[in-house]
């Protein structure tokens, strides 16, 4: 006999969905819930409903907004002469926590994956392409991950851009060493790329 | 400016609520809800807002139910003479969790606690000698933690109990080195309760 309430196990279910979270610490979740005296399960609630509700994607650069436009589509101070492409807005909000990058973005929702029956139509390539072109785009920087799809698909946007646009550059993120990582635990390929496009030391 | 939506700050701000849970754990998770495709948002919702209006606390061992009564004291295999106290409803999973208690439950949800100005009124501790009052109860356990508040809470419970009813018996659980720790990291307090409490080997 289970002695879970119905509810209770329903919750402890649903909270499992999350990444990161097995039956342990969905169980203590659920319970401190259930035992929390003050709003919080309402909070968490709305806010959930909030988030599915409020927030759409930016109708120029698909990133996620509140807004008709994102905050940074909005930014007249922004350099609108380069366009940064990503894969998820999760990747907009790493690079802006860098504060280097004052350009706009381009967020593709996905990665090309033949394997996965994602082709260049199912992601927001034609819209990249149709934004650029004719536009006066200094530079394109491709962002996507250095995964096999992550290349893949900087591949492909980097020969429809050369093909179809007239955009003055396109570049890709470099990989190297993490900071604060150590060289002997690093992969080949990783530490093939930081030696290849070495930096001379400025003083 | 904050290149995260109001709704996503609202939910990552929610997320933080919860115990364990720290702004890159709870971003992580909001993201995770944004970009799904699925119910899952809806799902948690739901399961949250239905924990807090379908379960109450069963009318005589104060057990968390989506029932009139709790599955326990519903079951009536269960042994009726012996009741177990606790602080909380987990402690009652935690102890279903075993297979080896059979008696009943009674759940203070709390510990008299002068210094937080908890007093033996404030949980239900006068619902239990109510309870037991007048009834043929063998053996009351009390199996509050054994912390400052658990050991003076256990201690009120003995001397209400011996002075207002007529249970057969008032035991306690006992402290120990956990199974699988080491000893040599144990604190006294719990190593000199091993060694008092120590039983003889039966083969």
């Amino acid at each position: 006999m289970d002695p879970y309430p119905k509810p209770l196990r329903e919750l402890i279910s649903q909270l499992k969905r999350l990444p990161g979270i097995g039956e342990k610490t969905a169980t203590r979740l659920a319970l401190h819930v259930l035992g929390e005296k003050g709003d919080l399960a309402e909070g968490i609630a709305n806010a959930l409903k909030g988030v599915r509700q409020g927030i759409k994607l930016c109708p120029i650069c698909f990133n996620i907004t509140d807004k008709p436009t994102c905050v940074i589509c909005q930014d007249i101070s922004r350099d609108r002469s380069t366009i940064c492409i990503v894969e998820d807005p999760s990747d907009v909000l790493a690079i802006e926590s860098t504060h280097i990058y004052k350009g706009l973005y381009h967020v593709l929702h996905g990665l090309v994956s033949p394997i996965n029956g994602v082709s260049p139509e199912d992601i927001r390539i034609p819209e990249l392409i149709s934004r650029v072109k004719g536009k006066d785009i200094k530079e394109v920087i491709i962002a996507t991950s250095p995964s096999v799809e992550g290349e893949a698909t900087a591949h492909y946007i980097y020969r429809a851009l050369r093909d179809k646009t007239h955009v003055g550059k396109v570049s890709r993120i470099i990989s190297g060493i993490p900071m604060g990582a150590e060289l002997k635990y690093m992969d080949q390929a990783t530490l093939a790329s930081a030696l290849r496009y070495r930096q001379n030391i400025n003083e």
